[in-house]
């Protein structure tokens, strides 16, 4: 007997590996919009979970910013319920208009899957996002130009809500996932927002992804899957050595955000600069407007300092130094 | 009396902040192909260096690729001369293939500025690469996909050969440049090659640059910049806490390269995947083909031990998990 197509094989095992790593307890959910990507992930797991003696479920969104949107969420419904996962929903959302119609639809699409997983009591949700949304997602980052973590693309797994989210797809390629939906005789639906030019995301993929494949060649895609992955690591390592640098630079005896000037002037900068930050924010500066200017200024208290006399953050914070202490209070 | 034009201010500013820096010494040299960015720094030099009490010369590198390659120097030289760079000389490599066209010429035209700045006891070589070149370097760098080091671009200063070599113009953009050669009267010459796709770089430059621009947004060569300057601190914090890491780690009383699995366990993987890297080149493993796949598998020997026999290394090296310890040893 033969084996699966090797797509199909390769979606599977990637599935498997997932499942494999969870802790017993309610079913896996796939999030499947129809796409050939989540609609691969939401057939292999049906295909996997039996098998690892679990119960799946698949839910999709009707997001309403299309016409005949509740009709294709019934269409994708009716296709995961044949696929055997059980129960196999929809659930509609209102978009708002935060943070762009990407960011707002993102928003809502995840507080959809934080609630149906939360009634459900599932185990885990599986997202469908392959290697080359990870490309998109490294280059979508490097254009803000604010280091590692925000070249660190998406994460295979992370917490929301209490639910625990996985992208097992995250080393396949598009290809890959189209190929597997043929073989399995699944049809994926074409979002024509994958094609609108005003998203950035699309024009990634369909302008920017394709020329540098071009000029720089054909593996890309891979690399900067790669580099997302390396310099997650980086970023989650440098994280945790400021924090515990944080705990030893602390002055003793003193109230308030108050650290050693000589404690935080032989740390690597980069550690140094994370420590500023982290110290900011816990003095009440917020984490979003606190830009890296206004760190690299209170830096120069540090190893410039020629008396300055204070540094303004965001927040109605100050940084200044007093004598070998730097103070961050309420202006 | 009005001021200098904006541009020729603003690279005079930075190759006044060079020179600041440099300890006392011989003179300061500036590296000249004929250029605009090259020819902006050498007018630069030649107007900051006396004010800041110091003598500066100019080389241009004749690389005999290109017909008439000896009289475009020589018209360099005379240019240098006439901006009063005393001495001002050109030397005459032989370019060979090692590694690719583009890196021979730039071993050869090192090797030549390394023996004229000994000859000279220059403090200082000055480089007009910018903004933009660097904002290239990044992209090239990102095709590899080797994480933070290869996203770290070009430094702002290096040693090489005991010789000091600073990029005054790292901050500046490649338009700055030629603005102030047209108001320093400076006519500055456009190599061929630099519009030869064949090299990566000038596809980087002409095709991909400007894509980027297109879909991300006109600040995408400052973001890649900035991005560089964050992941070289990045890679300098983590590099020197994983030298620090692997003395730690070092087993008491074994001779050879012997590891404590028990402390390599404890550190977070973008410290601990340094640390066998170090281990491994230490041991005899040879940098430039020891690749992140073989560090991945002697990892595993640390967080994934099933009794796996060896991982084996290039240069004949392996490496073996004994109870708990990490060897590293001669096949």
């Amino acid at each position: 007997m033969a084996g699966p197509d090797p797509a199909v094989a390769a979606v599977r095992v990637a599935v498997r590996r997932v499942l494999a790593a969870l802790p017993p307890g309610g079913p896996v959910l796939a999030a499947c919009s129809g796409g050939a990507d989540s609609l691969a992930l939401a057939g292999a797991l049906a295909f996997e979970a039996p098998r690892a003696g679990r119960a799946a479920g698949g839910v999709t969104i009707d997001h309403g910013l299309q016409d005949a949107s509740a009709e294709r969420a019934d269409r994708v419904v009716r296709v995961m319920a044949d696929l055997g996962l059980d129960p196999a929903g929809s659930v509609a959302v209102r978009v708002g208009t935060g943070g762009g119609p990407e960011n707002a639809a993102r928003e809502a699409r995840y507080a959809a899957l934080d609630g149906a997983a939360g009634r459900l009591d599932a185990a885990a949700v599986l997202l469908g996002h392959t290697r080359d949304d990870q490309a998109e997602t490294v280059l979508l980052g490097l254009a803000r130009g604010s280091g590692a973590r925000s070249l660190a693309g998406m994460p295979p797994s992370f917490e929301r809500g209490g639910i625990h989210y996985a992208r097992p797809l995250l080393g396949l390629d598009r290809a890959t996932t189209l190929q597997a939906c043929l073989a399995m005789g699944l049809e994926p639906w074409d979002d024509p927002h994958n094609d609108d030019p005003s998203y950035a995301r699309v024009r990634v993929r369909h302008e920017a992804l394709p020329v540098l494949e071009k000029t720089l060649g054909p593996g890309v895609a891979d690399a900067l899957a790669r580099t997302a992955r390396l310099l997650r690591d980086d970023a989650d390592a440098l994280d945790q050595i400021a924090r515990e640098a944080l705990g030893s630079a602390r002055a003793a005896d003193a109230s308030g955000v108050v650290l050693d000037v000589a404690a935080l002037a032989e740390l690597p900068r980069a550690v140094r600069t994370r420590v500023l930050r982290v110290a900011a924010v816990e003095a009440g500066s917020p984490p979003g407007t606190l830009a890296a200017v206004h760190v690299e200024e209170v830096d120069r208290l540090v190893t410039a300092w020629r008396g300055q006399r204070h540094v303004d953050l965001p927040g109605g914070l100050q940084a200044f130094r007093r004598y070998d202490k730097l103070l961050f209070q309420r202006a």
